[in-house]
């Protein structure tokens, strides 16, 4: 059987506003197949697409001076923080824990200062990144002719494991979740393992070449199954009424 | 650049008390490199080392029959539910969220009725994951001269998030947390992806070829960056103090 693949797509150019993400992965990428999954950092995302802020341009509002007191985090971090989220879970030092308007529970908010093209930067996450992966993913068909999967990655702390690991935040052409709900094992027991998030599963094997030294911020999985359709990230995203484990 | 690979191991033999996991998997696997990372799921390591138990032969505690009134599981499933649990977070229908005396949070403390060699069997985790991926690492060492890294993994739900990955719950010849903390992005920020989980991210990628359906209960991942060592998997286990998702 073949093995599964993973390339890393390096050598693509520092990212700015107005950049084409498909232009830039496909000079820099394998020859493509029908089927492969493509698996981009949101960072590069969120800079082709102008959601790289100055800390000097964003308005300091009174929750957001709090806020850095509480945290530790800079008054202009926390106001992005803020105007990011739908809500705020918890806070300690040099985090707050938060529901975004996506409705990923996530640090920070995912607003990131480092690799953010230069001192005082900050980038928020892309503000629709099914919408980009859905046009990142029709590009690539017009411009190559060929079938791909596209996930948008990004950082997630997790509740009861240290360290953190990607997962997807946006995905076009798979269905994030796999599911085997209602299959049996093969003695006829229903299977414990029921509904596994693929999508995830393939952002953290992405991230496995997209070391933060090596500077890679995409990846190309080759030979991944997955069920090629267009519902969106929803499918991962759970009501907090159904949270057992918060 | 090379792809990192991930190769699946089909064809192992059904596993029962006693079977040699490194003979089973020695047989199928691809001829091994220095480095390569073997992902095994725990099923098998529990059925090696006689993890398996007859519901009939479970006496019911009164605990385990209020459990079982509680959630709808069998009671000699809650039995062994309990026993495998150092304490209870949350019930529901279906699912108990334990801690299990390991220290891993998940439902139903990994006890688990599918595949596990016929109906009215149950399997628990393995009591030690990490001495089992010890001696098996040093057992592949003796047998092919080969230092590989071992994770044992198994199946995971989340929170705020839909659906299940795996995870790994025993580590050998392996950091399981890559750390970043203290180093630096190009504009002398920190790195706010600091301490990545690398042995649950492979434990993913290793999963992408471990579909149920196919029946391949271990993977050889090759071209993996990692440290080689054996601080074994509590590096990954959080201090509820610090649960700042829960």
């Amino acid at each position: 059987m073949e093995p599964l693949q993973i390339f890393p797509i390096q050598g693509i150019r520092e990212i700015t506003e107005g950049s084409s993400i498909p232009d830039e992965i496909l000079c820099c990428a394998p020859t493509l197949a029908d089927g492969d999954v493509l698996v981009i950092a949101s960072k590069i995302i969120s800079k082709a697409e102008g959601r790289v802020y100055r800390e000097s341009d964003l308005e300091i509002s009174p929750f957001a001076a709090h806020l850095s007191k509480l945290t530790g985090n800079s008054p202009a971090y926390c106001e992005l923080v803020l105007r990011e989220s739908a809500g705020i879970l918890r806070t300690a030092k040099g985090v707050v824990i938060c529901k975004t308007h996506h409705g990923f529970v996530l640090a920070n908010a995912g607003v990131d200062a480092s690799n953010a093209g230069g001192r005082g930067n900050l980038i928020a996450l892309p503000k629709d990144p099914d919408a980009s992966a859905r046009k990142i993913r029709a590009e690539i068909f017009e411009k190559t002719g060929k079938q791909l999967a596209v996930i948008i990655s990004d950082t997630f702390g997790r509740a009861w494991r240290v360290g953190q690991t990607d997962l997807a935040i946006g995905v076009s052409g798979i269905s994030p979740i796999q599911d085997w709900r209602g299959k049996q094992d093969a003695d006829g027991r229903p299977l414990s393992k029921t509904c596994i998030a693929i999508a995830d599963e393939l952002a953290c094997a992405a991230d496995l070449v997209c070391g933060k030294a090596a500077r890679v911020p995409a990846a190309i999985i080759r030979g991944a199954e997955y069920i090629p359709d267009d519902t969106g990230i929803s499918a991962l995203l759970m009501d907090e009424s159904k949270n057992l484990f918060k």
